[in-house]
């Protein structure tokens, strides 16, 4: 093929901490961004840093090396921005083993970006915030839902259709929900900071807002004043699920006696910076057993409304009771049965916004954009996410931000919760 | 941002030959190719070019510029591939002026990318495949459905847990319809070469015969043995809708006198290489007023099905009849209200197919992968419309291929055919 | 309770002819009849008639007894109505014993319900109307999707809202797909008149004529002038599945030497009353493996559509896939599965009409209402279906009618046909 | 046409208190009752009761007569059962006229049907409660929502096909939702008892808990223990339709002054006799502003789901911009738009569950069944809906029930409620 005439524009070089299943969902949305290239993958596992970066390579998205430290990642000159992907107890650790490279006067690294929930614990938030702060780094929060198609289509569209003619939405409802994470440390209270209200509703509480936020506004236009919050474990410290549970990830999974919940759901009063109260509504669960993952969203006003459904696809599949079918993931992520009528999510990593949100952040951190969400509001959802435990914890609504935020730790996290539905 | 380490991996120069509709869906797809760039584009009218070219720059998918010739954009060393979108009537003249440039020794150009139908008879069709041929050009055909993310993942989960174990499927279903194109010369069968099912039945026809081919078998396993196919028009010779196509594109668009047929439908049966019939349904429209364009598949086989329906999508909105509503197409291609529930295609460069299909041919150019279609496949899409044409003017159902195709011209396309069902 | 006040309205005693499936079908829709009672069962075998009358008995819907013969069921003066509901091949004697009776002398009937299709061949029904015309009995032809609540909305809005406005619907469709049915007598083309379009292309080649008739005008404003059908085994005749007939149906359903079409297509073009050339598209197989039985329709015009199916249901369950699920018909009819996302259609006999038509079979017999449907529309509907027969042997469109319908009988049901495409 | 042979079974004459919206949705139900006949109506507005009665005269389901007075009704031996449909402001009066005319002797009444609420506060509750009691009648509580034949479709086969073999369910979630009554009363707090939770959220708060509970098992197998709720007015307070809603309703209806809550949410924990804790969530809204009214619900449980939604139909219209149309209510109930794609509810009065409700009580009535809800069940529903304004007063969790439960009287009926969100 010909050579490139003329000089080739900049591209960001872009490591990975972490190489598991969110890892391989941006690896797989690499192969839509034009300008940022995997140079790099490092993982505690050796042997799984070198298959990422196989896979990133066999990907054509870049020429990726497995490092042996966050560390040598950081030094190599071709890395430009680091996107965090491990899990939740080590964010603080990853983040300060850069800043302390950084320090140290290794590497050019530019940005991070880190997926979701920021921390476990406000404390933890604003520690993160403040290295990065300190260091100098510009930072993307990873909150793919605010990037899916169909979210900026219908955040659009309501907004320029019906919110500008008739007035602003009112209620905005988003729900995440599917059958249970698929690694041991998700389900551990203390390792990942809760249940299934500290690893969703990260999604939904922000999603809410976003879409009652007039597109181009900033967000602090609708701020949160009141939060209700309820957790429950309604299905997995049932002994046939608890069983299960211990069979599949290890005896520290024990939920006969440190559950976390399986269900949450949060309701958010805002105030608007035009006087009105607006409300969100926001449900998470693992314990839905329906066809897969179900994302979904409404937005509610005057004369509008909007719903969006990951399920509702388009795309259709069926098989009769005489196939013999094999369990797989291959029609939706956390599929729960490959025979009947059943939806299909094509092309995951795009409908579920990884492609506009690793193309956004390679040109932010390009500085060809301003980064849409920033670490302030990964620490605004943590404080959000945990005055939703403490209105669970004491059965009322609290005024946000309550007091005593700074210091709280979900009862899920420190292992003294029972189950019981609050 | 830190330079390039290493040598850059070569990327695909690309100019564009029209810049109407069709350039725009590719141009928005670019913005997901990792390895191509718009470099040029060429007009009939220098002032379209620009504008195209200033919008390939604005969405960052190459330092495109404009050129005052297809022989200037050939003979731009930076130019490897064009994407040719221009009006059916103008094919053969475009190629033709490529090979004349090429056999002229001007520039390095190695691939031609050819959009639906490669021509508007197969006279014409074999002279393009001739002249690519001469010129010693990679080809590619560009039918993006056979890229919708929807349709290959259909595509693969039917043959991978239906057919492998239940045998072949016997039914393909496919249909595109609409309420009718934007640009005046659609509208005209003798510069068309016909009406829907000239327009659009290329889509439907070689979807069918995809879906029912094994994924990775030639496409000739599944041969056409015999076509039945109806044309009519429904909805544009009535005299409110012919003088709205007057008033609207000019005179030259005169349905009382010229119509074209705005329905078609066509069974092609097909043999299979393991000696099984199988049967192809393709439906086209222009007279379809629903929410907006419909691209809607089936596939059926002895134990499962599939169904695909752009217009099921997981988005929608509402706005009352309180709602002022500005008439345009922000909602979907085609659209036809603005108020009531609507169904909304969010990014519909990749839910078509686009973003796939550009992709892959850019990396077919770059010689990274074998082209998955080319114009021999363009060529036999065009044989199937002559004889779909040639089976509703004689109202019967005809062997395929049958005598006389290569000189066969629908009266549609000499202005002989007079608007009655057919 | 209280007993009646004044004089009790007249009620419609009702004997049924037949004891199976779609008997059944009436006996549920008759608990949604206020002013008929099902009274007598005639079936060839006792026991089934005398379960039928107990299970109506249950049902609450009449005093149900069985009878030992049609004529006796006929002579019993509680009788007013019959409901035919027995194979097709018994059609003409059923009928020939209840006129016969009559002529006797015996009963006071008045009326006379046929389900679908009225007769095999033109001669057959031909034969049928002139004997209830020659016993002066009312009659009623038993076509329930004309009766369904979504098909009278969907037509009365079309029209009221569309075609009143921009003019008259050109394009109508309707299919009626399932897995094949239940009783052996379907399956065999010399018993039952053919194979899937004699058992089901008489409902879908009667909606799409209704559907294009403007709601209160006769049916004889949109009048059939050119017919073009398909005809193909597609599945059935593969040998896995012709054993699997055999095995289940018993020899005498040898699709190997006998098979009959379990596809069939049929394009109908319309003239009307004012001029214009509509289309009906009707399609039926008994070879769809989705969820279950599907019933779909679409009406098309200048500026509006309809669409309707079945399996689009508010209603859907899902079953992952650790449930042990037992086969069963209790989500929808011709159920293929019972795991995964599952749409239910309740209400069955609502849903496909037979409640509404019976309510109004049975206020038409008793002098409420004038009935909507007539042997007249059954002998047509049969004039089309042998139509449709011919054309898709002969391979060509037909001018309808064809010369020599009166005695045309299917290759398929005389047992020369051999289930190659048509 | 033939009388009845043999002695005609005993017919249940009905009278209806009330002559509204809510009655017309009876009438039509009563289309599809075989053994009831509606006999008599009486409304405070003698021209209303004509009408109504003039109506079900002609609609064929009884020799209907108007009433000048309750007491006139109770006394015709014709009537045997009441249905009560008035507002809620008229159900205690209603109820002593009944009770008094019956306790001076008149007439023969053995059963009355009320609609739901069954009453504004706990005290009038137990007051309606003791008066039939006192008066021997049979009692029937209307509650639409769960004899939907979808809803009981999916409640039977959740439970055969799921809860029997993985464990019952844990969470069952409804709502009903549209953009506001028809009649002033309703908006009217001190009338109408509150606002949307008290008119609507009776239909979530009882079909969740039945949802919940095992068919066959009794309702006080699934207790309510622990109530959250949240009312807010969003949309009705604004300045523009506060006055659209005195513009249409009256100065009475004074929304800036004296609002009602146009939001509610419910979350309702409950313990079952096998010694789980469940959970619904209800949801009910004036300020929905889809399509129409949307009934909807969710029953979750280990191993299976189900969803029913009234605005997923299987028939849909589209009516393009170009169409003049006319505000109407053909399509669905509450509908806000005309033009775009649009669901349709055909036979709403099928659909919504009035006829297998109407159906129902009057075999009940006749002694057929056991009445499914009674007079003791809108009890418990007040009981709730009491607890949920308690607990949206005080922004917290509270044990069900409360103390002060028969003595409260929410905010929003007295006149207190200033509509900021709780």
């Amino acid at each position: 093929m010909s050579t490139n005439h003329g000089t080739a524009p900049p591209r960001l070089g872009v490591g990975f901490v972490g190489s598991g299943f969110n890892a391989g969902f941006h690896m797989q949305a690499f192969r839509a961004v034009r300008d940022g290239d995997v140079r790099g993958v490092w993982s505690p596992d050796p042997a799984r840093a070198a298959a990422a970066a196989s896979r990133a390579r066999s990907l054509d998205i870049g020429e990726a090396k497995p490092y042996a430290s966050i560390g040598d990642l950081v030094a190599d000159p071709g890395i430009d921005a680091l996107w965090i992907t491990g899990p939740n107890h080590r964010r603080v650790e990853n983040i300060e083993e850069i800043v302390d490279a950084l320090e140290r006067g290794r590497g050019t690294l530019r940005g991070i970006a880190c997926e979701k929930p920021l921390a476990r614990t406000v404390a933890e938030a604003k520690r993160i915030v403040e290295l990065v702060r300190r260091a100098g780094l510009s930072h993307g929060y990873l909150e793919n839902q605010l990037f899916a198609p169909q979210v900026q289509a219908g955040h659009a569209l309501t907004w320029s259709r019906g919110a500008s003619k008739c007035g602003r939405p009112y209620l905005a409802r988003a729900a995440e929900e599917h059958s249970g994470p698929h690694a041991p440390w998700f389900w551990r209270g203390e390792l990942q900071g809760g249940g299934v209200l500290n690893d969703m509703m990260c999604h939904s509480a922000l999603l809410v807002r976003h879409l009652l936020t007039q597109p181009g506004a900033p967000r602090s236009s609708v701020r949160p004043v009141r939060v209700t919050a309820h957790i429950a474990s309604l299905k997995w410290t049932r002994p046939h699920y608890a069983s299960l549970l211990a069979a599949t990830y290890g005896q520290d999974v024990d939920y006969t006696r440190r559950p976390a919940e399986d269900f949450a759901s949060l309701t958010i009063e805002f105030e608007t910076d035009d006087g009105h109260r607006v409300i969100g509504e926001a449900t998470t669960s693992w314990n839905f057993v329906g066809a897969g993952l179900r994302l979904s969203a409404e937005l509610l006003g005057p004369e509008y409304s909007m719903s969006w459904n990951t399920l509702d696809s388009g795309l259709k599949v069926f098989f009769s009771r005489a196939v013999r079918a094999d369990a797989g993931e291959d029609l939706v992520e956390k599929q729960n049965a490959e025979v009947g009528l059943m939806p299909v999510v094509a092309d995951e990593a795009a409908v579920y916004g990884y492609e506009n949100e690793d193309r956004h952040f390679v040109r932010a951190f390009l500085g060809k954009e301003a980064p849409r969400l920033t670490f302030d509001d990964g620490l605004e959802v943590v404080q959000l996410l945990m005055a939703a435990y403490q209105s669970a914890e004491e059965g009322r609504t609290l005024a946000f931000p309550p007091p005593g935020l700074d210091q709280f730790v979900p009862g899920v996290a420190r292992g003294t919760w029972r189950g019981a539905a609050q």
